[in-house]
């Protein structure tokens, strides 16, 4: 491609905006602009960068065995109330009304619509498996679209559905769709990690999340450095610790005058926040209960929802507080509850002695407490906590460290629950209609885009994974112009490029050097080669790699060796 | 492609709802599903085809210098008020609200979005002339969705743009995409005809359609056949004829008793057709017209609706029609109004001379009726017909034919409406703000396969131009369980095939003869190799073409230079 005719277009400042780099550097590199509220309009540069991770995720899901199709995008509502997730799904499902004043909704996922193509389509066990896949426009009505095409309201998906009789069956194609994942990421070029997720609303028995790690990542993922445990931290089990040690101290109210946070208290007595005991009132089904993690540990709310009576929790009201502990939030603990309150301790909690909590009075907490002199055993004893570096891996293997990543795929063994819901079935080997046993297998094509510059920028801008950038290597001109000798050298090197293959582009858009480099590193061309009067005298070009802190003077040959690896 | 790891589900019966043939045998083949009324899943095998013609598109867009990008498929009233769009479309644009009541569409074509695109993105002459294009799915909400893709209500659609600081450059980049869209349904292997066209509402200086020549075709297409002068029959010019011949018989009135029609009148009476003159009642802006044409022709109603206060005509009411003729239908004329009347007569009608009206009088009409004497010159005289078989030429070249068209391609010179409506400018070499002239360029690729069913098509199904077929040949293994040699032989055709750069598809699904030759008929796939036992002992391969009417035995060599064509 020559610049001359394509269309860049770059901005030097850092978008008022835009929150995250990858959003601000898409911006500047004008890789996309916004239309409204998270709708992107892809430039030609970024799509080209789109198309790149689309064709990679195309080849790996064909050489899987996936099979491509297309769904609309519009889809009736009667589908979505076959499996309630027309209510389920929220103010997200974005609804549409027609002409007719028919409902449908622009498709967020296609798990109704693919199982309804499935019952329609296949009759028998002798056509299963099968793994459709579809790269198409989705929609969530995000309440708050941010961070640019990284929490897009419109965004490409690949979104695919296997289908199979037997439950083994599914197992093989998602350990099959796992793999594949594995490859597309590591085609790609990015650095990434395949964690064990939360099932959470579309329940199964197994799922696992991919993410591109980046510091900037929105989730937490805990990972074993000796094993291969890893799991996003709102599922990573926090393991049960050793027996309790004996009570040593006794028990003691302190002068907490106005320290209402572990911290604050540990600092005051000095000792260790692991010390100390947080108290977070909660409301469930049942009424009120009193949550008990460790000052320096963090409540896990998936964790918390997962037990019996807490699935749809809040946080209580100062006056249901007041009324159960009969003391102000800051000052709360297990002890003298004015009413019958329910007391779920984390595995650590219920292993500590002589420990501190609130006392349920303001402005003290209560030292030395140990369990079952001070207070009743607690109620229920749960892992209800994130993990921490360092915690032991529930693997028993080592222990674990932290990482931030982007959620970009996800592997779902769904089960029987759309096929039953839909009244699919098809005809098993003893000719019985049986519900088939799905998976399903999403992966956030654009969102990989943005994901991958998070990863991978420095101050000059963005410095693309060789298989994502929009061209591999760049022929910049200087002057051309001005030096015809110079412009034919570079369009024969152009040339020379382009048939052996390497996707390159020719910088022969006259300008500066200054600018002219500025724009390509900002866009993060892998590769950029400078051809100029001075260099063509003495035969050789400048070479620099965009990851690279220098630029190099090669002749002909050593350039070429270096570009196309031969 | 092994056809045992694809999906093919074909159907032996004609589906009842499906009204034309491209449908009737999408459906059969199993290429599309319906989801809703016009929304259309793509099967496995639908998406080849679709994507094959995508990737023509795409190859002479890029070829001819347009830069692909892409917007979003949800798009803000806001853009669309800025045109006028957002009422003007009517109830074909999907409207929809998001969870902030805020309004938007589901984009049916983005004029709008690409120039507030370019708007952001350009600022002088230099960036320009340039041509951004998608495709991408559109969506209109049609009354009556129907004829499957051919007018679904969701469907893909390439659209592109240009933008031009001058007219001629517009022109240029116009004629380069006629030219383009000539190339692409060229290579598609299309029979096909580009006719100038109406510039309706979208307005614009120059348009031209591009069809796909079938029978089955909706519109009416008029062209020479010894020069290139083609016209969709809604603009091809009726010229003049020749001076007006002289009276030759008295005015008489005929008993007609029941005689309504021109063609009732004409057998009466036992004089051609082409003697007779239709009266055609209408309501205007400034109240009741009078459109006269020949017998034999028909009226063109955006002709008519070209003309000074027809702009919104309405055919006229009986009772308006009893109040200005005092006549029944069936026997309206020109002479004898009860209250004045505007007289439009066809430039045919207004050249004849000793022709029949309707008396204005229920069961008569009159005979040797003749301009000047026995009714005033029409008061106005224009081109309101629509062409026929044999008509001159407008360009004075020849006679002109018809044929039947679905229109697939769309290229407009639009002129500087959106960039003025949009505030959208440029600076020209004199460093003013002048708004862009554009053009604008459809490609209807989801319809381009229904269109190239009707036109290619038999008894046995789709016989698809090779470069649209889902698979350029396909080798059929007979018994490929029962016979561990032919399915080896038939392993390595395929393979061969394959490695040659033909897209090839191995029938391994072990079908009985017949139910596999006939899918591979229906699904039209060009070439057919069919390995057999007996086949393989003779050292021969049955060959069959799809449009030939016998299979051949041909041996490797004559196979090889037959596929291959080498």
């Amino acid at each position: 491609m020559r610049l001359s005719q394509f269309h860049l277009r770059t901005e030097k400042e850092t978008p008022a905006d835009a929150e995250i780099v990858s959003h601000q550097l898409m911006l500047r590199a004008g890789m996309v602009r916004r239309l409204a509220a998270g709708l992107y309009t892809w430039s030609p540069l970024g799509l080209r960068v789109l198309r790149k991770v689309e064709a990679v995720v195309r080849e790996e899901m064909n050489r899987a065995g996936a099979i491509e199709m297309a769904m609309p995008s519009v889809q009736p509502k009667e589908l979505w109330e076959e499996t309630g997730r027309w209510q389920k799904f929220g103010p997200q499902l974005l609804k549409i009304r027609d002409r007719k004043e028919q409902d449908y909704c622009f498709t967020p996922t296609a798990e109704e619509a693919v199982t309804d193509f499935f019952r329609q389509e296949f009759a028998s066990y002798r056509q299963l498996p099968v793994n459709l896949y579809q790269v198409t426009s989705k929609f969530r009505d995000e309440i708050r679209p941010r961070f640019g095409v990284m929490r897009a309201r419109e965004f490409i998906m690949k979104d695919a559905y296997s289908f199979h009789v037997g439950d083994e069956d599914l197992q093989r194609e998602y350990r099959n769709m796992y793999d594949t994942y594995t490859r597309i990421f590591t085609r790609l070029g990015l650095k990434f990690r395949a964690v064990a997720a939360d099932t959470g609303a579309i329940g199964g028995s197994a799922s696992h999340e991919f993410h591109v790690l980046a510091d900037s990542g929105e989730d937490a993922l805990a990972f074993s450095e000796t094993s291969g445990y890893a799991a996003n931290v709102e599922l990573a089990e926090a393991v049960a610790p050793g027996a309790r040690a004996g009570a040593t101290e006794q028990l003691r109210k302190v002068d907490t005058p106005v320290q209402k946070t572990c911290e604050d208290v540990a600092a005051l007595l000095g000792i260790a926040l692991q010390r100390t005991v947080k108290s977070v009132a909660l409301w469930g089904e049942d009424g009120f209960v009193l949550a008990l993690v460790r000052g320096d540990h963090v409540v896990n709310e998936i964790k918390l929802a997962k037990l019996a009576g807490l699935a749809d929790y809040r946080l209580a009201t100062e006056a249901e507080i007041r009324e159960h502990l009969g003391a102000e939030p800051g000052f709360l603990g297990p002890i003298g509850a004015k009413r019958p309150i329910r007391i779920v301790a984390d595995r650590a909690v219920a292993a500590m002695a002589d420990f501190v909590v609130g006392a349920n009075e303001s402005g003290f907490h209560l030292a030395g407490v140990n369990w079952g002199r001070d207070l009743p055993e607690p109620d229920e004893v749960a892992d209800i906590r994130n993990v921490v570096a360092g915690d032991p891996s529930p693997d028993g293997q080592g222990t674990l460290a932290l990482a931030r990543g982007i959620e970009v795929g996800h592997v779902f063994a769904l089960g029987r629950r759309y096929s039953e819901a839909m009244q699919c079935t098809v005809l098993d080997e003893a000719g019985k209609a049986v519900h088939p046993a799905m998976g399903c297998y999403g992966i956030g094509v654009s969102r990989i885009v943005a994901a991958a510059i998070e990863q991978n920028h420095d101050a000059s801008g963005i410095v693309w994974p060789a298989p994502m950038a929009p061209w591999q290597a760049v022929v910049c001109v200087i002057n051309p112009k001005g030096n015809a000798e110079v412009a034919a050298a570079a369009e024969a090197l152009y040339r020379e490029l382009l048939e052996a293959g390497l996707d390159t582009a020719l910088d022969d858009r006259g300008l500066r050097p200054g600018p002219m480099f500025a724009d390509i590193e900002l866009i993060g061309i892998p590769h950029r080669v400078v051809v100029s009067e001075r260099g063509l005298a003495a035969g050789t070009f400048e070479y620099r790699a965009r990851s690279a802190a220098e630029s190099e003077s090669l002749d002909r040959e050593a350039l070429l060796s270096r570009l196309l690896a031969r």
